[in-house]
């Protein structure tokens, strides 16, 4: 992909957001995306190439939000941007004499995502790239539930630090809010990692604004079990 | 590296190809240069650094092809590149008056490569970097042989999805082509992964232009036990 | 934290220094630290966040060698600097005019670092970053210890490739030393990889200037359990 990016924008700054997205894990590319763009700067292009229906029917992406620029499979990788991002026209990324050639049915980051990246970075009108597109495949943010006292939350990202990151915001904590995950109590929120004694579990807000259940210098998904779509519990 | 790259050319533009060559596995480099060189901008220099033989009486060479430079250790990891991109010129990295002083006995990718490197880039005439060399070591890329009706391919590489590449081609594939491993039946090939369904075994043709035995949002490699120089049937 | 840098200093060259520190290893960001630094571009400036104590009380600091800056948390993992690039003068970064607003408890890499990153690297005075600090965190260099006709050192680090690296050096090594691990003999130390035959363990004089404990094409510290504390004998 940076080969082809390249050689057809040879001024083009390439940066990797990061290289522990699991293969084909669109939620969390969703979740990177909707942690890292705000802090990207304006006229920023994300390339997101987690794309398990790559080759297949399923339709390649462009979108603009305010200030930036998006190419995203359409399998709900972007979804996440709402509210944070809005994004506000979507193209079909449809027109072929912008990809390579006889383009694989397995790497669309090279064939398609790269040249058309690198055509738009020189300055191609994004209408370009193809029609208006309508019906985006969706992945709604998960909600936060209440029941009673307490509010249910769900692990929405598990970072390579073995950080859990779930879905609750500091709207959701009330003061003295205790968390509990799998019948087992975590405790209070701490305000920092210092806090909370070694290889204990703790519970804080994280750098995405959202809730994360952590243990202080080790895993806590590792040591937990923790995975997307496990509910927290905060009373 | 990069630091005394960037410290003798600031201008270089250093692109990481990738972080997944298994330590030592010259094989894995020779398919990821293979792969890789024809998509990057002509002018590129490659500093290949997977180097078992650092600090012995290996060679360091430099070669050039139409029109990119490459550097390596005299290991065959260039080899798989004939055919593709033939090296029209190899020269012996010899003069020690290029390289850091005291060269350490491990780490040429910095003491040797990293500084020749910068002055290729800043316009050495490779000449300088030492005489003419012959005899390179050769690593044949494997051949597909032919059994009756069967044509039997070797896996030539496994990438970090648990991919394994095999070096047959679409040349070797006959309409109804049915693929076996390991005595196990992995069926006719496949256009996408989406024709598979999830946590099958498939087999398809790759992006490296090989067929590839995958599955679908799964490692294949992992689950069949598949390494460098297995056997894989066509028929 | 590139999207932080580059937005606000879009002309910064960020180099990623390593991929491999294990979570909140301090010790391990000091070796290559140590190892790294001298080689980089003058005005280069290393931002250091293996920060076990993000969000707590320790300090942030600024600290300028003859030729280059750094940013590290107070918790010794500069301190190895010491001999290879002394620090001239440290500051206190307390002036949150710089950071991000409100910045989270769990990553200030992104938050402070960062933007003091981008606003030095574009020039801002060093003195304006806070006040100038004392009392540094200190995590001393293990000494070599002398036991009749042994020295004993310590592995302080081991790298991706499994090679555990010591604190023992060339003056450390009379003409026929022998090593040993763990009561097992490594033997002589060899000159390369290659005198080594394949899978044995071998002692070199690695690239950072200490005796390196290794296996040919294989990782000495998962084979024979090594780990940074670990006394290594020579005799």
């Amino acid at each position: 992909m940076k080969g082809v990016l390249l050689a057809r924008n040879p001024k083009a700054q390439v940066i990797d957001l990061c290289h522990d997205v699991p293969p084909q894990d669109v939620r969390t590319a969703a979740f990177y995306l909707r942690a890292s763009v705000p802090y990207f700067p304006p006229g920023s292009l994300f390339v997101t190439v987690v794309d398990p229906g790559v080759g297949s029917t399923r339709r390649i992406l462009w979108a603009k939000s305010k200030t930036r620029q998006f190419l995203f499979p359409d399998n709900g990788c972007a979804s996440w941007l709402e509210g944070v991002e809005p994004l506000l026209e979507v193209r079909h990324v449809a027109d072929s004499k912008l990809w390579l050639k006889d383009p694989s049915a397995t790497f669309h980051g090279r064939d398609i995502f790269a040249p058309v990246a690198a055509a738009l970075t020189k300055g191609l009108a994004p209408a370009k790239v193809g029609p208006k597109a309508k019906g985006l495949v969706k992945m709604p943010f998960p909600v936060v539930e209440t029941h009673g006292l307490i509010r249910r939350g769900r692990i929405i990202a598990v970072d390579r630090f073995g950080n859990a990151v779930t879905n609750l915001r500091a709207q959701d904590l009330r003061p003295g809010a205790r968390v509990d995950f799998k019948g087992r109590s975590i405790g209070a929120v701490v305000a920092n990692y210092a806090q909370a004694s070694e290889g204990a579990a703790l519970a804080i807000l994280g750098s995405a604004g959202f809730l994360e259940l952590s243990i202080r210098n080790g895993s806590f998904a590792a040591d937990h079990g923790a995975r997307p779509g496990d509910p927290v519990d905060v009373s």
